[in-house]
């Protein structure tokens, strides 16, 4: 049975009992949880739960992308990645050694580890054929069972980008008509080769490889909006729609699943964007990219993807993939990958404080408590990035004679205490 | 007559068409908006308004602080901030040479300059009685006139910092009580010297001085939430009430007038600290700090603040002042400033573009199709940092052969362009 079949029959399993451990909740509600679906627990020897009332979580990307990509360069981003607290990794290969990449990835890390298929499945087929384009179906779900069997824990489908919704694209003239990677390469196969996408044709396919593994379904979204002026328009809205079926049956065959949503979002469509993908598609997990409120942050998008994603967060997201500072630019080193996902986890954590959840209150009440009592120490542990933390604390106090470095002689705290709390009488 | 007075007696003076011509409105809504309250003038060689339906301008902070500060080393701090493209500076120097930092400052750039009177005030007394408690208020005014009467365009006064307000903190257990540097000053003298605030008690003198001169009254906030938890309590709201009185008093004697607000304030209350702060100050131009949506963002703060200052910005918020990376730890460095207008002019532009202006969409669309044209070197100029972006692209780009950077050999763009453009006939 698979975690989602296991909780519908009312079974508590050792893995439920971790994740609810670990988020401070009973396991009696985790398991309610996912049998209602708004919850899914990615499976690894560190699993992750991504859902409703939980702690937002964050992933990072890496994987081979230009010829000379090495995997011990992608296992350098993913050490920064670690060290940054991102809660999974995609490795997201689409040329070299995609086998050796993907199986060091799953030997060296704990935590869970996503795909997208269809990458290997095309690189696969350029090396078989000369061709990307004469991929068939079943050279596709060859890959997608490999990789299930080696433990993967969440796979990237774009199970909904079918032709209609094309067709949509093409009729809406879009500014950026496609810029999901690979939603652009599947219709591109899908145009090529005048055939609907196998991913929707056959996707009890899809569903018998993913009961098998129990592996967590993650919708991609081929229509992901690519600047402001393209969100929320027809294709992506179908888009939705169809997915919010494919969750239905997903369930249905007890299969874990999630959708993957935005892109550029303008902050005023951020609350509708999150509440109509959650609508949809039936309140399943919410997994967002960004979003990012400005096309014109480029060289910063990990600030602008942190605006948008504290508050898809807030709305309801329950999984943030990190924006590099890299992003519209080039590939991202270790160094901006570190810094995506710090700027995602603010994000998240600012969406947790005002989603009311207790553990991220407390967090940043425990924070205030120690700057007021200027514990330097203990706010350098709590920060979300301790490492900068520290290292600019240190530069930066050695300016000073005064134990707080904040104000020097003028600390205003030390005004306050002085006046306002031991002259309490005085007033 | 001052700009306000003019705007009322309907008069389009030069300073309005510049602004008009700036923000790309009529003189005659400029005028309009001046006389009604929502818009201020800060003049100088190169004026600038902060108000409803205008681009969300940004502020940046200098000034001799450190007692190894140097006027140098705060000018370069400045030149960082206009060259990341801050549209103000102010100047809250609290020791040291303050009239030669303040004349260097006025004399060297044109964008309008900020202060905070009484920290020169209070450095005043501490050198001429031994104790900043000495100050009068006769002593305040004479600096704050010798501030105004050499051109100084807009000045932060806590002036409804009062007693009654001071009390509500005590009473209400605020984890960090007070956290406004010179509002804790003030609060202390007040305290010390057994006296209500000259600024709420001489108010008249206070507006005598900003109409002879014609300086913008920006009201600053002793009460600023200096944590999450801390937010929008009695004693921040209680002064916003007795600053809403103020306001009306200010337009009436013709002064032109801002309010400045939080602080720490969680996402789920940043709708209604705006909503509230420009309804009970009767639609006073709105200058936030931050806001800061968690406290646990040490060293990071920069990302916090840009997430919270473009929710402002979109609710209501006309101006930001910057939150550097080194904010809770210490002082910022040039290249912290640098940041920290970046960060902050990425909040207001994502502010604007939700808020629907008309320039701030059209800046996002051009980049959106520089972006699908490939053409770099507009993409570079269309950015918020160019130079970042220039450096960046030029690192990344000689690891490829193609001419787009993102994607090299597999850009999804020209998947797009290739297949679903060009053989539009096909399906």
């Amino acid at each position: 049975m698979t975690i989602l079949e296991q909780a519908r029959s009312g079974n508590i399993t050792d893995v439920m009992k971790t994740i609810a451990h670990n988020e401070g909740v009973s396991p009696e509600q985790i398991r309610q949880a996912i049998a209602d679906g708004n919850t899914v627990i990615l499976n690894s020897r560190q699993p992750v739960a991504i859902g409703k009332k939980l702690i937002t979580k964050v992933s990072a990307s890496v994987g081979l992308y230009e010829k000379n990509d090495t995997i011990q360069g992608e296992m350098l981003k993913i050490k920064a990645a670690l060290k940054a607290k991102t809660d999974t990794i995609m490795d997201l290969s689409v040329r070299g050694d995609i086998d050796d990449m993907r199986s060091t990835v799953l030997n060296s890390i704990d935590c869970p580890v996503g795909t997208l298929p269809l990458y290997q499945a095309l690189h696969d087929a350029e090396e078989k054929y000369g061709s990307a384009l004469k991929m068939t179906a079943d050279d596709f779900f060859e890959v997608m069972e490999k990789q299930a069997s080696e433990g993967v824990s969440f796979m990237a489908l774009h199970c909904g980008t079918t032709m209609e919704v094309v067709k949509q694209a093409k009729e809406d003239h879009r500014i950026d008509p496609l810029v999901s990677y690979g939603g652009s390469h599947l219709i591109g196969w899908m145009i090529h080769n005048q055939c609907e996408n196998f991913l929707f044709t056959q996707f009890d396919r899809v569903l018998s490889i993913c009961h098998r593994y129990d592996v967590v379904l993650s919708f991609a979204d081929g229509m992901r909006p690519g600047c402001i002026a393209d969100s929320l328009d027809r294709p992506q809205v179908q888009e939705i729609l169809i997915l919010g079926n494919l969750v239905k049956r997903a369930r249905e065959a007890g299969v874990q699943v999630m959708v993957k949503g935005p892109g550029h979002v303008p902050l005023d469509e951020i609350e509708t964007t999150v509440k109509l993908q959650k609508k949809l598609c039936h309140d399943a997990p919410y997994f967002v990219f960004g979003c990012l409120p400005t096309d014109s942050a480029v060289s910063m998008d990990h600030i602008s993807s942190a605006i948008g994603g504290a508050i898809a967060s807030f709305y309801g997201a329950d999984f943030l993939c990190i924006v590099t500072p890299a992003e519209h630019i080039g590939m991202p080193d270790a160094d901006d990958v570190f810094t995506g996902v710090i700027a995602s986890r603010i994000a998240a954590h600012a969406g947790d404080v005002a989603k009311g959840h207790p553990d991220a209150i407390a967090w940043d009440r425990e924070m205030s408590v120690s700057r007021r009592e200027l514990d330097w120490q203990h706010q350098i542990e709590l920060s979300i990035d301790p490492e900068t933390t520290e290292r600019m604390w240190k530069e930066r106090s050695s300016n000073f004679s005064s134990e707080c470095s904040m104000c020097g002689d003028y600390c205003a705290l030390k005004i306050v205490t002085k006046y306002l709390h031991d002259e309490r009488e005085v007033i």
